[in-house]
């Protein structure tokens, strides 16, 4: 039997804890599978004293986590800390620095310094694995990094933010608001107090920012997305879509184009029968597309202790079952020095189908109006939808709902835009772009 | 750069060709990716003069596999044959006997010889990949033996058959009879000209068998597999379970019960609402359920010479990636050597819901028996729907199709029994089980 392997974690939190207690309690199986013991050498976090259910006895103890970096005897740092910045990240360069191999949660660290760690790593010849950063217990980073090596890929997308998933078929299954469902997704915990990151798209976008590097060999460029969140999503698009065929999610979506590669997160709307369109509440899913694989869709948990826990493990025990120094699978898929510059394609130069939702003053040419406004912009219509208001007002409103053909970006907000000049529009247009999977 | 990893493929039929065109096309991406070159340095198949799109010039080529594998200057076997004796068998255990790395795609040499092979490369350190084995392009092997370590199942189960599947997606859509779907899908090349292994559900057993032993730690035991397979499914129950809000998927399941492992493919009743029940036409769908993850659900291409060298090329890339001799994952989860024997539940046994059409002479008295033998088996009922035949025939008939709460396997089939002997049965009853995920 090899020596054991000596693990250090860093932040005891629901996912720390979790592990901690995987660990202790499945020492024989873990053992068994990885040809050898995996030992929790030491650990770190704020609050010595808080119960976690986790028996600490005889494990080496350190109040700052950049100190258990540079000065455990460990094999393996795990950063279950957070943030992109900070203790997170001067730890994690301090055990690379020291030599010891590093399992991260963190999307925030790696989407903001992702390739130069990995850099940092390869000259070390050291690992960096961090499933638990997207996506929760879906293993898309080792299928991506490990399976699919010498796909093409055209095209990845998912599910990848539980709240908003959570909110969005709150929303469908209940008849309930927005404003409702985010009260009660933090009433359930699956909501922060401060829900802005979530909801607002940057969570996802910085899990795709890593997708998108592993997928097409280029530089992580989680700024370089195009962001729209689902705060100003109403029930009234959430039965459209419905009525129309389709359902909507917040989606990430990374796709090769001849100019360049999208990056994007935005509310879509996906086709009801397709399997995504099934994937509920705070379930993830991601998609990837390729030439030589054609498309594979994981459906799992995005969060919770446990799962999450599951991922970490994964990466600690793919550690144990190599011998020191032996694995060669570069951090980012490719290694690092060899990352492609990112070259961003211009969000209005985007394809694709478009829902618009109009409500307008119920009069006369107005239905013309907007008709000539569509072939004008060269945008022709898949279906139309029209629905008189009855209201007690002086003034009729009309909804009028638009479903494209594939269109140009710039083709649907230059019609927007000049629709919203004729004075006859009320309340802002709601625009949602349409995705489909590449077999429906 | 290290050396090229030199590899020798085992029969060029479509898949052998697919990875040959893809290795010689992608030779760079490759290279970057695994940080040194892969390089074809034997083939074997029977016919040296066919034109298979693939320039082998420059190539050893050998009329024997076994040849292949005892002469050839290669570190990677990759068997591509098929079957589980002869050839194939022969070549591999060759290959591992010479210290040389083994790729196969071939889940009946798995099923049949798997312990015996990972035990004899585990002797010698060598490595047997299998990820095209079992549900094609889905990375089930991998995220079993290594990103799920750790983890508890409970049950795993899966559409693993693209012929069935097919037959029975497109009996739903078109509404046409078994016959004439298994017709159409031999004329699109989906299904053998001899298509029993597929429809009778062996082929699932066999990749079943060896899911089972990854995910519960057990003996390959693909003989010990309750067997159903989808000839008797008519168009008739499709509808009914429709209406009843279901889809029959034929799937194998392999679940951990209170006296041992239970192992079944049969065709079966899924929630029409669940993500597997849209999993449509050849693509497959695995879902793995365990104590710490929870459920992950993989849906993807399970057949296809593309398809198939993409899980085949990813098997080639991991040993690629690392040095000689340097990974530890044992072949099937655990040293093979410590895999616990198989103990089978019997199938009398198995609990759950069950869907039950039965057609009966029109008279009075018969539904009252029918009551009485459910209740006087303890069987609980969820749903009855009774429909009378219009027939020009002197005896009306009636169908009456039943669904079970969970139930007892031995209490359904001592009802059946029990009705059957009542003589007012037409035709043999249908039974069909149905499986709930695990979320739903």
């Amino acid at each position: 039997m090899a020596d054991a392997l000596k693990i250090g974690i860093a932040g005891l939190g629901t996912v720390g804890a979790s592990l901690a207690r995987i660990l202790q309690t499945r020492t024989q199986a873990l053992t068994v599978a990885c040809g050898r013991p995996i030992a929790i050498s030491a650990v770190s976090a704020r609050d010595k004293t808080r119960d976690r259910g986790v028996d600490l006895a005889g494990i080496a103890w350190f109040d700052s986590p950049v100190e258990m970096a540079e000065k455990a005897d460990i094999d393996v740092f795990v950063e279950l800390i957070g943030g992109a910045e900070g203790p997170a990240e001067h730890s994690v360069r301090a055990a690379l620095g020291r030599g010891v191999h590093v399992v991260t949660a963190n999307k925030a660290l790696l989407a903001r310094h992702g390739v130069e760690l990995a850099k940092l790593a390869e000259e070390k010849g050291l690992l960096i694995n961090y499933e638990a950063a997207v996506a929760g217990g879906i293993p898309v980073i080792k299928t991506l990094r490990e399976s699919l090596t010498g796909n093409d890929f055209s095209r990845i997308y998912g599910i990848m933010n539980g709240t908003c998933n959570y909110i969005l078929t709150r929303m469908e299954k209940e008849g309930l608001s927005f404003a409702d469902c985010l009260a009660e997704a933090q009433r359930l915990g699956y909501a922060e107090a401060d829900p802005t990151f979530d909801i607002e798209g940057n969570d996802t976008a910085h899990k795709l920012s890593i997708l998108t590097t592993l997928a097409f060999g280029s530089q992580i460029a989680a700024d370089e997305i195009y962001l729209e969140g689902i705060s100003n999503i109403s029930i009234d698009d959430i039965h459209a879509a419905r009525d129309l065929g389709y359902r909507i999610k917040l989606l990430g979506v990374a796709q090769k184009t001849a100019t360049g590669i999208e990056q994007r997160v935005h509310p879509t709307m996906v086709p009801l029968d397709s399997v995504i369109a099934q994937v509920d509440g705070v379930t993830n899913a991601v998609a990837l597309e390729s030439d030589i694989l054609g498309e594979l869709l994981m459906v799992g948990p995005g969060a919770g202790g446990n799962a999450t826990a599951s991922a970490v493990l994964g990466d600690i025990t793919d550690i144990a079952k190599s011998r020191p120094g032996a694995q060669m699978v570069p951090v980012l898929g490719r290694p690092a020095h060899l990352l492609e510059p990112y070259v961003q394609a211009e969000m209005t130069r985007h394809e694709g189908g478009y829902f618009i939702r109009l409500t307008v003053v119920d009069r006369t040419g107005v239905f013309a109006s907007i008709a000539t406004q569509m072939a004008e912009n060269n945008i022709s219509l898949e279906s139309i939808v029209q629905h008189s208001q009855t209201s007690s007002d002086a003034d009729q409103t009309k909804t009028i709902i638009l479903v494209t053909h594939a269109t140009l970006e710039k083709s649907v907000r230059q019609a927007v835009a000049a629709i919203k000049e004729e004075g006859y529009l009320l309340g802002e247009p709601q625009v949602i772009r349409i995705e489909r999977p590449k077999t429906a």
